[in-house]
């Protein structure tokens, strides 16, 4: 290799990144020697003090940087509705419609007897805490839209509606601006049991 | 923002580099938080280790760890033939080829009126003191096949001639108006061949 040690050593760090390949990772480590050390520095330390801030939220298991995260700590949200989402960032894709004000709890996986994950390996106790606890009337199951997804929304449904609680689903249908031509039968089938009056 | 301070600091930081925009930047960032802290770390280092190691070699101006870089200092390389770059990641294109067993030589640059850029802001005065010192015979101009690429590779050709040696020119296989680090290495191995007198 030609090129000095710590470069080479950049390039193979970065190239561990996800959708970074030889190329991208070689043109991020030739801009890095022309930016401030300062803002290498600044990257350098944002990635550790992830690793070591970061911790899961009590009540529901979201990333946090603190002992509840900032949505649980938001008193003006609605603390009677909660959505149970598969991972931390499939919360971001929910906040952005701006239109669901309520809680979320993260179970962190979705059931997967091929992959050997059960119910143990979802977090779902600090989930049954919190319902016993607070005041929850409905809970949105927004899993992925995956056998395994669904599998995991049908046992929350039969673990959860015991408790008097109203237990619901997110919609599935086609995708706004796109076209029927493309759309697949599952979905479209999905489509047609959730149409509604015009 | 309804990320933990942590995460929205190193999305941010992330996307300051070039090609990672805010979807590249929420993948990335997500991913460290799955990966060992000592893998997060080791790229924080490697970051910081880039500004702070990496320095241009005496002889040619290539990026270095030492005094001299790896190229200079290798001994099997022949001495007589010198290549002209603009930028130190221009190297690697050529290193790639395998047809090239001279040296370098690294303008940082290249002549760019507009941009206020005379041949005062180019590095050629360790040129000049080593087309004195040493024995070499020829000198190939691989500088972009741009305007200001041109523009260099003819003043190269005025300044250099009237030393006695060689002056050629890469061949133009290259598409003319793109860029050096975007050509494959059998344009490149072209080219390199095809070089013609100035």
């Amino acid at each position: 290799m030609e090129l000095a040690e710590p470069i080479t050593r950049l390039i193979e760090e970065l190239k561990r990144l996800p959708g970074v390949g030889q190329k991208s990772a070689q043109r991020i480590a030739f801009h890095i020697l022309h930016v401030p050390r300062e803002q290498a520095e600044r990257l350098g330390q944002a990635l550790v003090d992830v690793k070591d801030r970061i911790r899961l939220c009590k009540d529901c298991n979201n990333l946090a940087d603190e002992e509840t995260c900032r949505i649980c700590s938001d008193s003006g949200r609605n603390q009677k509705l909660l959505c149970v989402v598969e991972e931390p960032h499939n919360i971001l894709v929910i906040e952005k419609t701006r239109q669901f004000n309520g809680l979320y709890h993260v179970l962190h996986g979705c059931l997967s007897p091929l992959r050997g994950i059960g119910p143990e390996q979802l977090k779902l106790k600090n989930l049954m805490e919190r319902l016993h606890r607070s005041n929850i009337e409905e809970i949105i199951v927004a899993t992925n839209p995956t056998a395994e997804g669904e599998a995991t929304a049908l046992y929350l449904a039969r673990l959860l509606k015991p408790l008097g609680v109203r237990v619901t689903r997110i919609g599935m249908g086609i995708p706004v601006g796109s076209d029927l031509e493309f759309v697949d039968e599952v979905t479209m089938c999905k489509s047609m049991e959730g149409r509604k009056e015009i």
